[in-house]
């Protein structure tokens, strides 16, 4: 158990960096829209092949990016990773949250309602 | 509008980053159970100050922790960010993929009909 929580975490830390870039961001969202090679990926960003290479290679090892090298061309999109984890453990987290919140209000609203 | 959205970019690549470290996370965990010192924070972790401190700067420079020094002591508590821009942005991402699957799925279908 304590093995699959350490993976578990890893994943979440690898997506979560995956995510901390702008550039990777930019390219997911462009394979939101159907696949792309890393030439049509590199294009809008005005990026070096070498570049937009490096990037979708940390979105494959987050398992966000799948590619299939067909023939010269290096073909991306979306991966089998639904980012399902990092959505699960946000919400935790926000609802967690908003629990403080709540709590704080009725504080203050007791305290209110005392003077 | 471009500025804002450099803004915001900047905010989401600080957020991700943020919590793209377990022990960040953790510090996230305990704090949504109330506001905890820097040394209550350190206990679970095995930590050293100094390393928690690191983590805790990392969190309040993404407005995901505040802290305030009273005394001798600081008191951390979570931030005013309530992830509110990371959850969007994964959702839209996730919608945009479900799209994709959706696709996809009729695609097959409709091959398989053919046949």
């Amino acid at each position: 158990m304590i093995l699959n929580q350490m993976v578990q975490y890893h994943a979440l830390d690898q997506t979560f960096a995956a995510l901390s870039d702008p550039t990777r961001r930019g390219i997911l969202d462009r394979l939101g829209n159907g696949p792309a090679s890393i030439s049509e990926l590199a294009q809008p960003f005005g990026m070096s092949l070498t570049g937009v290479k490096k990037h979708v290679q940390v979105l494959e090892e987050a398992r966000l990016v799948t590619t299939d090298k067909i023939g010269r061309t290096r073909h991306c999109r979306l991966g089998p990773d639904h980012l399902e984890e990092a959505v699960n453990w946000i919400e935790f987290y926000r609802q967690q949250w908003e629990r403080r919140l709540d709590g704080l209000e009725a504080f203050f609203e007791k305290k209110e309602g005392q003077q």
